[in-house]
């Protein structure tokens, strides 16, 4: 078998990253940002260690609720993009990802304020800068390291959140290529304008973004979209899922995982903790019967499919919202944004382009929905159109709209840039085959 | 399709909840009770955090440990009667249920003292009084939300664990009625009178029960018994299991998510909870083991399948006594146990009734045997026969007689009830093509 | 079916045990060795409770790791070879095992200091004196039983991996014998030469071993070859791995469970777990890419099994280093790893001994390059080369010899004592017919 270039360009990448690492010398020239050891909060320690397991469980996770539903000869290849995530994105994180997202802002002034578009990628490359002690200002009571590996399994399932859009017809290599493009300009700038204390649409926007229902759902949504229009759609997009049960392990561990993702965003094992895993579950409850009762008066039948997608567009529509909303408003969150994802995941005009996994209709709506509704009912001063009032609430659906079109034309140009340089989709034949074979020699 | 009125009712009554849940205005009426912010201890917060997200991965965990055991033609519609427990319980503990379980004392009075049988359903309607704040008596050191949702998890797996004895002939509409109706006539009045500080059961008769052992694992023995008895036998009870892989997952995750179980009802990260740990773990080995020996001595040869209800039939029987024994006493527990659940498995008897996968006899039996060993051993002033003397085992058999009473012929009445509101007994045809594609239309 | 005398033999001492447990007096003779119950730290309690599950889970996920890359006929054998491990090393620790590994030493004395080879097995027989009060030398902060129980999973996921090498054709009772007398007389006694504070490894050789790399994988890698050197080939050693998202599911809990074997091994919830977390997930993203990269340069296609190997080939070899080096030479740990363990593999001489899953070429050789590794790279005064100078290093790698010889030939030892007890491998027929159905009647 012929090598390709790609790929001696590939082992040659990550062969200069392990040399590189080797002869890294730390400089720790942030002294000043950080506290003592001894402002550590080893209660915090333990649930943001265990929370950050549980995220991790969430990529895998996401490779059975995908693996699962995908026809029989797409079974692997399908898994492993969501698996390799793992692989390809926590590096990049490690050496400029990280930076970029939480590194010191660069944007630029309004009314002598400044706002962060992104970070400054010399901060904490190779996580210089980046060890046990707290940073002051991003997690105060952890050991910073363990804030940037809570952030790291963020940004690791956000790309793998996306594969089910073209899933069935991407070439990996492209796909490796695009997820890294992805996380450094779409992902990182995006983490830091919501999350960074100076960042653009949180501190001057002020929208509120607890776990990442605009940063991950949002952005993964627009890009799976942005990405089945540029693949097309596949030769035969009839299949059955494979395999329903791999679909309910992998919302299962969806599911148990996305209890660190939400309760762990409070940075601390406390009482807001404690809530935002309340309205995480009941949200996830009240969609998944929703979703199955709403199919069935329209003429489907109760499947463990649809409870299972209920269930986690249930959890995408509470992300945004997990610690800043009361136990009952839960049920709502879950109730509605069942019923607009159901609705548009049935309608045609979204069928017609064939996105395989249906992931705009469930993280991209989801997401839409979770940040409108938590603009509405966000508890905190200034903080919703309940608690703030119409401007308030303008400004957040101002932000709506900026972060959509960032993500679906910052996505669109990207997926065209490695078409450009590796053709996104694979060739008729191996598209008839099926990628397990033609990418992986491998058989499900 | 025609559409039932009964699925427009179900839509109908997810819809009001949702409504309702919108204009819930919260009343706080019960601040009394309720301690400061500043008596919460962050340790135990991380911990309850963490078992709770453990609980929840017992419910997939037991989608799979059935879902494999039963034929190829039901293993979807079995895994999924497992899972929506997640959504219908939880919704069912919001509302109402965990009022119903540990809400001020409705009971009686006997020399003075009030015992209650179940909690007043307006305590905590709609979660209502329950927050970050911890309860005076019921956890003083966690937000009262963690305790709710921690105990949300056991509710939810209660009825889970009967669906076994009737899979592959249930229909799905009505089983979700019974377990409604379950939760909130068994379920909630039990844990009631066996947790609740004023509880009939724990309060005047002093059984004591660590983990769940009768109000989860017993009730829900029980529970099954009434159940094959009132749906009855299969047309067809030959079929070899379809996926022992996926039996040896679900034990794998129930295991795991046990100790979530024993040792996070400790409610602390303590030295109970260390030693409950112990116990669980120890007594699963050793009934697993006894169970292969014990199988192989009986001319049967030693099996994956029988290594895993070993393993949860140990599980069970140490629940009631996890906190409360010795670490060698956990090894007699597991062995004792696992033998006298074996045998009854294959007892004639019990097989001509077809409890498809020996609920009874692992659930039921287990939850007896624990009951009564930790009526035996458990320590403690007057905890037990060995250290109280025959009064006091005397009166936890009493309570073992009621609570055998109360949860077999409460079910069966509530059976009889379901069945005259919708069959539970899909018609033979659904049930010879299987409830997958009958009920679901799906298919493994 | 005619029973063997063997199993009769085995049931008599299990049922020995359980009686022995019931009249076992705990003597608590050792009460000096221990501190007050409120030097307890309940965040470090949190965490150890939660990492302790975590390793739990790794077994069963190694069920699926290799259960999944086996032939169809042996699927089920080689996961109940692992899983088995929970029951009977779980009882093998309780009794004996735990005083062994951690008892205190039995050895000699260099220089007036005393070094151990073994513990004393009358110290914590059934577990007496291990309770709630945390040990001063052990863990200071722990109660006993949590430090006794995290250690537990790790002596039952030791012999686990070494069932890798000769699947397909062990018999079920003699691998049960081996791993009681490889727990017994490799594991515990290196573990006590490891890890107690006056082992001869550690105290004398001043080895470090953070997480296991040479007690868990070094040990296991060496007794797999001695394994398949004592078995012999397969008769049909031609087989395509049966279902590779088994493989991906058991790579994901291993990696999960992984953060509670590294991060947990700092016995407390502080920035060392960080670090170790963090190290752990670098280095396995690294060897993950760098395995399927490499496997490409050299005509091999990417693959999902590529994928999973090198990450557990990374997680590996950064076990005994997780706590001790920086975060960028993570990246090259997993790196020069990946690619010496991926040509090991491929190379001839060793496919011809018919390594069934390639537990030498992974664990073994992964182990050494994480111990060679680890005594460059440690942090510390006198802590390896960079840090301390050639001499240490030579200790190190006189240690690495020691290590080698005696869990190699010791094994090779057991495996003859045991195949002269009751034959090691199963008749032809039965190798022909599958173990899955030969030795436990059962079908995936």
């Amino acid at each position: 078998m012929k090598i390709e270039k790609r790929w001696i360009v590939s082992f040659c990448i990550i062969s200069l990253l392990a040399i590189t690492s080797l002869f890294w010398t730390p400089s720790n020239n942030l002294k000043n940002e950080f506290l003592l050891e001894s402002e550590i909060n080893v209660a915090d320690v333990a649930w943001l260690l265990t929370s950050s397991s549980f995220v991790l469980l969430m990529t895998p996770g996401l490779s059975f609720f995908y693996g699962g539903m995908v026809g029989r000869k797409n079974v692997i290849s399908t898994m492993l993009q969501s698996f390799i995530c793992l692989g390809v994105i926590s590096l990049v994180w490690v050496v400029v990802g990280f930076s970029l997202a939480f590194g010191s802002s660069i944007g630029f002034t309004i009314d002598g304020i400044h706002y962060g578009i992104i970070g400054n990628p010399f901060d904490f490359t190779f996580f210089n800068n980046v060890g046990v002690l707290p940073h002051k200002e991003l997690a105060s009571t952890l050991p910073f390291i363990l804030f940037a590996l809570f952030q790291m399994k963020f940004a690791v399932i956000t790309p793998a959140i996306i594969t089910g859009s073209f899933a069935e017809r991407v070439r990996f290599i492209s796909y490796l290529l695009f997820i890294c493009l992805f996380t450094l300009f779409i992902y990182t700038p995006l983490c830091h304008m919501v999350w960074h204390p100076n960042g653009l649409l949180g501190a001057y926007f002020g929208i509120k973004d607890f776990a990442g229902g605009t940063v991950v759902h949002m952005s993964a949504g627009f890009a799976a979209l942005a990405g089945v229009l540029t693949l097309g759609k596949r030769k035969n997009s009839e299949h059955i899922p494979t395999n329903i049960p791999f679909v309910l392990l992998g919302t299962g561990m969806l599911w148990f995982g996305w209890f660190g993702f939400n309760a762990g965003s409070s940075l601390a094992a406390n009482g807001t903790a404690a809530m935002a895993f309340a309205t995480t579950t009941i949200a996830s409850a009240s969609a998944m019967i929703t979703w199955i009762f709403f199919d069935r008066i329209n003429g489907r039948k109760v499947s463990a499919l649809g409870a299972c997608i209920g269930a986690v567009v249930g959890l995408v529509a509470i992300t945004p919202a997990a610690g800043f909303i009361t136990i009952p408003e839960s049920i709502f969150f879950g109730f509605i944004t069942a019923i607009v994802s159901n609705k548009m995941l049935y309608w045609k005009k979204l069928k017609a382009i064939d996105d395989t996994l249906d992931v705009f209709a469930c993280h991209g709506i989801g997401g839409i929905m979770g940040m409108i509704l938590t603009a509405i009912f966000a508890q905190g001063e200034n903080a919703s159109l309940l608690h703030g009032g119409w401007t308030i609430f303008g400004h957040h659906m101002i932000a709506l709209v900026l972060v959509s079109s960032f993500t679906f034309f910052g996505s669109l140009l990207l997926f065209k840039i490695t078409n450009s340089i590796i053709p996104l989709r694979v060739s008729d034949n191996s598209e008839r085959v099926g990628l397990d074979l033609s990418q992986h020699d491998e058989k499900f």
